[in-house]
């Protein structure tokens, strides 16, 4: 660690990226330093962007955008093992306080003072180091990829929605979208033993290619209309954000289901609270996750997921913002950003 | 058992009953007959007298109505303990298959097969002798009164939204609507441990009447915004139907807290669903009941449940009309028609 | 159907068999009759064989062993469709009331007046025909073996094990015992997503044979001490009914884990409670299986997990003395009998 | 703040314990300090002083003993809101890591790295001031005692077994032992809505005190055998570490039942494993507690749970040794040392 400062591409406002040279942070005790290795490029990353806010949370000052990140430990704070210098690691993005009556509770993604990579006014990992709290950076297998690595944060809001769908051998699911939530929500329902993963998408090479994700069954449902078909699933996943898509897709559950909203979308939308009541269905959502690293770093490492496939594109610090444009084209799965 | 034959009320059609003379029914193995001494009137019963139907049951032949059922048994199945004769008994107006898919997996509640009093086409108890499976009938104590054993239905109904909510020692619970069902649901949460129970209506009376059942807070949703109070609740259960109660009341709700919708209303409703994705929340509804008579009977003779008190009016086969229309009175609670 | 009657092999008492012929069986209404195909050979027949009894299960009449059995459905009786004749099927061999306590708990194996093939006093189905209530005749696909489809009854045992001791994708679990249980358990670990799945077993022979059927490792419990190798495993599953090998397993689970006791051996054990206390470890068993046989089917049909390598001898009706004393072979797993 | 030093009663080594004066620990910025008002005499606290160890936990270094505390805050850290200043409040003694795998599972219980109070080597209360971390100082309402505040923590203790037993409104338990945590468990599970609340002790004084704390019935177990009177209770709490009494009370559980060992005996005892397996039943310890308080003080608070009248005698610093011995009267509950 000769050098003091380092690059980051920084979010100056609604539309405005620079790259900037910024100071390298130095770990407190309980903190490792991460040399950047890939960072993906999540729709969040693209909506603050694009619109400068996401809800209440408003980019009111500079910030580093990205939360999908994978690197290097090339620095410990004083109460860390000096052995992890090295050490190759996926960062789960998030600083509980711990304490507070949902840390307590175990639901720590819910903690009232939490700090998020890219959630104003924190920074995230669009630069070539960042600092984690020791336990939050795991330690990855050697012949996992950088990329993979990050990706494990994707792949982190699969796992949560397989456990709360309650995914078991033999499940059926239907998931509705087939970007890049929806794909890996698919290997991971596979995964999670569903027998029955059934896809919709609008666009037919979509639908193609979840069939090579996990899907068993692909459904245009703009051709046919989801709730006529019998489907009958023990849990349906929205990831599309799209209105007709939770109506219609929670419409399909049996008896005693689950609904989990992970798409973003309108912040209120119609549901069927009648089938809810009469099938005493659970609708619910997810907001991050809760203890999924060591899950998602085995289920990469085993094979049963594939997250090198989902990388589309790769770019460096100086093309963060057409990393961030790479959506524009409808099969894009995942960019990367590789800020060294 | 000299007499052959009974008197019933039976709902001929939209808005028209009419007192029939009926055979006696005779108990296959595994039943015993009731002589029915007291039946709550459910809203249930009002809109299948007023309008014929409730969704997709519609009544096309004439049906005996009520499912809140006590009586006393007066002959038993072949495959019933001759012993059962004289029991008086609570009666759960349900006769799941046992074996299907649901009944398997502990919820007979959602039996696809399941014959249940009063929805159409099963005759109800508005008669003076029905039928049930031996095991559906529940011995009640010597002081316990009819009315409130033929209660035990709707506090079945608390019972389950109790449990579904989650509620415990501590928990906090919102309270859409003070009446029958939001009063029991209010006690039954008190006898659940709830430490705060909130409820709302939009009837001063109604109110007052809360805070003697078991509300530790009453609210004018008219004159102040829930929404706005920092309320916080565990859990937020629905007794209104009423579309801006459920909207307003999942706002209340804590991060991974439960809304119970129990009452009735349109069958599409605009919810909240960012709140209820980034808070974990999980919205879900009821359907009838498994396994809670031996609850309600215990919460009922220990007086954690005072069911006697919400017994308004009392009519005899004659005067069922009379019952079902008593909800005209605002500050009605719970009718009771007496057959015998 | 021409024949009206079929050989059944009897025991007639502790060691002593002999194939009688009977009348076939007529389904009540609820009921098929099935062709039997193919019918493990369990553990505890040959205790009833040789002992005569488990626990306070006595034969003291003649009884039919044999209830891990699939089949084809020949008859039906009156409330079942006749569409099913011809149907394969394996078959659950337990007729629970589904109306008392447990049953209505949704734990209907544990019902207090259930009926259990080769349980006495119920015949079992080492005989050319069996009755089954229709629920519990479960429809298997063409390519699924008669063996297998008789196997998915010990399946079921381990899908429940798996399910008790909350296998989910990541965990690790120690299995004590490399017999068909164990060998079994293994497999719907992996199926269940157990990362790590430990076999311990004094022969070197199923050590090594374990490994091909889904252990990731295993330890000869004689020459290492397994509480001393820092496993810290999710779970351990008993499958040997040996007092050294539950003890010394539940030492090697971490906080919060399982131990799930499969394996019958002696009624009392002396096990480490300051450790279950300490560490909060739940401690249980099953007692057969609840909702499983779609599981078991999905699990077999999508090749997760090989019933049919299990197999290791067939015999017909005659041999039945032979097929029970097979377990004196130590590599033997499953033996079949073929009473048509 | 002016006196810099205050008087701790110190356990410096097996039975030998001496007043002596210490440097007043200033808070860490997380930290608030208390100003002890109440402090519970713990068998744990009477072990150590007894023994100078319990198990592998050894006093090898002066310790100050108790850890069921209240008091007032008197200075915070730099962290920590001033106001909290003058606030009375009860304290649960443990400082989890927040970080590690248990402690992310929401077991912070079970947290690797805790630090306890009166566990070697970290200082408990029996002295006149003590630091706890913030959120782990509850406050008190006005009306609630000192004593009742620090007591607070066994019934922690309670309220981890009920939900561990999960106890709801109807459930049955039996509870062996009725000293201070049988007692307390007794009235725990009456809040927690317990219909049948059995207690056994060999001491009919204190049987008949039970009585007066929640039980519904009392058993003598040397004149009755509990195993045959049918007991069919869902749940067994075992709080007196004998052998004998988890063993019959186990006998005594329906299926699917749990036990729940809470008292302290041998590490090793023998159970009835095939009782264990037969009926499902779940054999589990409890190590301290998560997340209780908030429930301990709305018990008490709302008077659902009497803690004062447990007191039985109360000493101050300088007769620490005479609180540590006032459990060779076999009716004392609870001894409070009062250091300020």
């Amino acid at each position: 660690m000769d050098n003091k400062t380092m690059r980051a591409s920084v979010l100056l406002g609604k539309g405005r990226l620079a790259v900037e040279e910024r100071d390298i942070p130095v770990p407190d005790a309980d903190q490792v330093l991460v040399k950047v290795a890939a960072v993906g490029v999540c729709g969040s990353d693209v909506h603050y962007y694009r619109e400068g806010r996401i809800g209440d949370f408003v980019v009111d000052q500079p910030m580093i955008l990205g939360h999908e990140a994978s690197g290097v430990i090339v620095a410990v704070g004083s109460a860390v093992s000096p052995e992890r210098v090295g050490q190759r690691v996926s960062i789960e993005p998030q600083r509980p306080c711990g304490h507070c009556r949902e840390c307590r509770a175990g639901a720590y993604n819910l903690c009232s003072s939490i700090e998020f990579y890219a959630t104003p006014p924190i920074d995230g990992a669009f630069c070539q180091y960042v600092l984690i709290q020791a336990p939050y950076a795991f330690p990855i297998p050697d012949d996992m990829s950088d990329e993979a690595a990050a990706l494990c944060e994707p792949l982190s809001v699969a796992i949560t929605t397989m456990r709360k769908a309650h995914i078991v051998p033999g499940s059926s699911i239907l998931i509705a979208g087939a970007g890049p939530i929806g794909i890996i929500c698919a290997q991971t329902a596979r995964a999670f033993g569903a027998a029955e993963i059934i896809v919709t998408d609008l666009v037919p090479e979509k639908r193609e290619r979840a069939l090579s994700f996990g899907a068993t069954r692909v459904i245009d449902p703009v051709a046919e209309d989801v709730t006529t078909l019998g489907l009958d699933v023990n849990a349906f996943v929205d990831a599309t954000g799209a209105e007709s898509a939770v109506y219609s897709g929670i419409k399909c559950i049996r008896p005693l289901g689950t609904a989990v909203l992970v798409g973003m979308g309108k912040p209120d939308m119609v549901l069927p609270v009648s089938q809810i009541a009469n099938l005493e269905i659970s609708v619910t959502g997810i907001f991050r996750y809760v203890d999924t690293w060591p899950t998602a770093i085995h289920l990469v490492s085993s094979g049963q997921v594939d997250l090198d496939s989902l990388v589309t594109k790769k770019f460096d610090l100086d093309h963060v913002e057409e990393a961030l444009n790479s959506d524009r084209d409808p099969m894009n799965l995942k960019s990367i950003v590789c800020p060294n």
